[in-house]
């Protein structure tokens, strides 16, 4: 018979079913109570536990609605499998061959540790690319919040293309970049990210090629090869992405479409330069290459503000242009828009129909608040203050820290910095020796296969004093690796 | 010269700029304004329009932005393309070629065509899935907003299952309806729609087969054949799916999942009873096929509850449990979830980062306040009460209106009611004619190719004087095609 020697903490505040539905699975999971392991009956386990019958009993259904234990009338419980991920035969169905089957690939191991470690409360998220909770504007949110009851009569499904008078709200606002889109012209969706995956299903064939920086954000990012299309890196230099190459490889590729980000770059921080917008603009026009100008860094200029989008100069409707609330404001209202020919955005206004039936309405209605009431731009003002701070904080600590052993430039604006390591630090190893001490990193190989030697830094989430101390210790990992 | 005999109105709601621009497109669009047209000079116009010259302007740069017209210095404004649509030849870039090309189908043009016309004002809706303006509630929802700016510290990206306050307010939830699921095993969707996009893409093979029932909902998106997955259609009787068939399309298709909809049947309103229930789980777990159980109406029953869910006796796992607050709550509020074994869950988290990185955390806030809070209890039970108001006001319609032309089943809950109409009705032509007088309806082939008779009415969303106003005219062109 097995061996019980623990019992559930009370003073936690998970329930108490919970911690022991816990235990017993990770018994089992781990092996150590193997198929056909006998448990004790619940009258005995809750003398164990010192807890009721009626607690073991919750815990003791869940695990069986699980598939992980089974009971026989008048066999008692027993250990039916002794993991999903490990099971192999016959009844129940073989959920894991279903896992492994759909078209869509997993996420890059990397960041399902990343999204996996993300939500543990002590965590020092270095590379996270997202506002910290302390910059959320949380007083002007409640004035928001306050407001919408007056504005909502109901909460329905939204036409395909979005609210509308957030789409008012947005050619407003698009206007005051130099960007002519009518609301027929514009879509929203949940995120950029979500523009993304429209595109990829909706305008690529399988087998066709995107041109991408290199890095680039997106090359994190399983969807494009997910739906079969193929993403080709194209050198940047400081004033962006390298417009010879461009011309070179969509002749080679036969490319359907280049995916640019102009603006405070991700992961590295750089400003596309007006002579090189135009440059790329002309190329593209020439080539017929259709552009996807992701623009969601731009208002977080931080020196002075980017140059005109691409999209504000495009007469020929070459540019498909996103934007987003996610970075700027908050990724948890998922509002982001799709500026461009009308037909294209008919098309995949149709398609996420097809996928959600719409953003939600509350988030609609916020977002066109914080634009319609002018608190959106409060807010930037704020907004900058405390990101430039993080800023300067995060290029001191590095010139403290890293002189001589690591190289970086100064963004102008965004989140990130692109930091160059000696090569001789393995990104696997500072990932996991950096996880040991609760420092959470975004290695610079998920952005570009071959940058083997680069971290990407983010100064936008982790609060000044873990900043401080993750940049101190990983310092100390990095030197300590070095020799 | 091309003539204009036309001026904006400034009483209209419509910019005067968005009216100009809407003139020169529809012109252009309908091959009034050729190819290579002169436009006469911005000055000329805005004399003509009797406007602001910048009026003209920003409507004319739209217009260039989009591509339709063009502007070259010295030569004045031509018309560039006639339409996106007929755009054949070179650059711009093609976005046709591109709108053609995307793995991800259309919806079906029937469904384009409700897209389209449901957000008109004036259109009575008689097929609509959705609950109407009039009954939502809007004095709770305006409470519940109140509340979240005291629980909302901020409003960052999520983890892939969803907020773990929601799951754990949902998993007590469960609990109530007979389903064991921890916070662990659940997962937040953007309505049950996600989730089974989610599912296409996340579990199942292309060319694989699902079955489900004959009619149904999921025959009317083309979410599966976009995935190159089959669905076979089994024949239902009062009692629900009828299990003979299921096991003998199993086989002979090697299905990978039922797809089923056991309460308040969408379009039929079939209850499935629970002796047929238990056979079909019964059937499933022998037979090891995997069953999706969508659930979303379960709440509204108007008689009396429904038998328990079918993963309420779900003892192997066999079952994935999709639930939503669309139907009983809001729609554009945008949740749903999936309850099911956690290393499926896992699954359908991870793909979910990939595509939307998680649902609006501001409306998780709001349905797990709802939730906490008992207001949705309070809300179910006044929204069965206005909704049994609409089914018997329907009812009371059909039977003094369609008495022997038509045949239908009183539903005991959910919204539809399954309308057999006369063999020599044509449904397009039905369609066609009752948009003509302001109706929008559902047609049975929809969720059924071969229910060329039926209709899917909804009580669910016109105002009883527009249900009234609705099935009389409907009988009136029922009878007049009938003739």
């Amino acid at each position: 018979m097995i061996q019980i020697d623990w019992k559930p903490d009370k003073s936690l505040a998970t329930p108490v079913y919970i911690q022991i539905k816990d235990f017993i699975k990770e018994k089992i999971e781990t092996g150590q109570w193997t198929v056909g392991t006998r448990i004790p009956a619940q009258r005995a386990l809750a003398q164990l536990f010192g807890v009721n019958r009626s607690t073991v009993v919750l815990a003791c259904e869940e695990l069986i609605a699980e598939g992980l234990l089974e009971g026989k009338s008048g066999q008692g419980t027993r250990v039916k499998n002794n993991t999903w991920s490990l099971l192999s035969s016959a009844p129940p169905p073989d959920w894991n061959q279903y896992i492994k089957r759909g078209a869509h690939q997993p996420n890059l191991p990397t960041i399902q540790d990343i999204n996996r470690w993300e939500p543990l409360p002590h965590i020092i998220r270095l590379g996270t690319g997202e506002p910290s909770p302390e910059i959320f504007p949380q007083e002007l949110m409640a004035q928001i919040l306050h407001r919408l009851p007056a504005k909502i009569q109901s909460l329905g499904y939204e036409e395909g293309k979005g609210l509308y008078p957030l789409r008012e709200e947005l050619s407003k606002h698009l206007q005051s970049i130099g960007i002519a889109a009518s609301p027929s012209s514009i879509m929203i969706v949940s995120g950029a990210l979500q523009a993304l995956q429209l595109i990829s299903i909706g305008l690529l064939r399988r087998n066709s090629t995107i041109l991408l920086e290199k890095p680039s954000y997106l090359k994190s990012l399983n969807l494009f090869p997910s739906s079969g299309i193929n993403m080709v890196g194209i050198p940047m230099d400081e004033y962006g992405i390298q417009i010879p190459f461009v011309k070179q490889q969509k002749k080679k590729h036969n490319a359907s479409l280049l995916y640019t980000i102009p603006s405070f770059h991700n992961p590295t921080g750089t400003v596309m330069s007006l002579e090189r917008r135009k440059q790329l603009l002309q190329a593209c026009e020439e080539g017929q290459l259709p552009i996807i100008e992701d623009d969601v860094y731009r208002e977080l200029w931080l020196d002075e503000p980017p140059p005109p989008p691409l999209k504000a100069m495009d007469k020929h409707g070459t540019v498909l242009y996103l934007g987003s609330i996610s970075k700027a404001l908050a990724p948890g209202l998922r509002i982001g828009w799709v500026a461009g020919p009308e037909p294209v955005i008919d098309r995949l206004a149709d398609i996420k129909m097809q996928t959600d039936y719409g953003s939600s309405s509350l988030s609609q209605w916020a977002v066109a608040e914080w634009l319609a009431s002018g608190m959106y731009d409060v807010h930037l003002a704020n907004m900058r203050d405390g990101l430039r701070l993080r800023r300067d904080t995060m290029l001191a600590l590095l010139a403290d820290e890293f002189a001589g052993i690591a190289e970086w430039t100064k963004p102008s604006g965004g989140f990130y910095i692109w930091l160059q390591l000696p090569a001789a630090v393995s990104l696997r190893e500072l990932f996991e020796a950096a996880l040991q001490e609760g420092i959470l990193l975004n290695p610079g190989n998920l952005y570009d296969s071959l940058a083997v030697s680069h971290l990407r830094l983010s100064y936008s989430y982790a609060s000044l004093p873990d900043m401080e101390k993750g940049i101190k210790k990983l310092a100390e990992i990095v030197r300590h690796m070095v020799k």
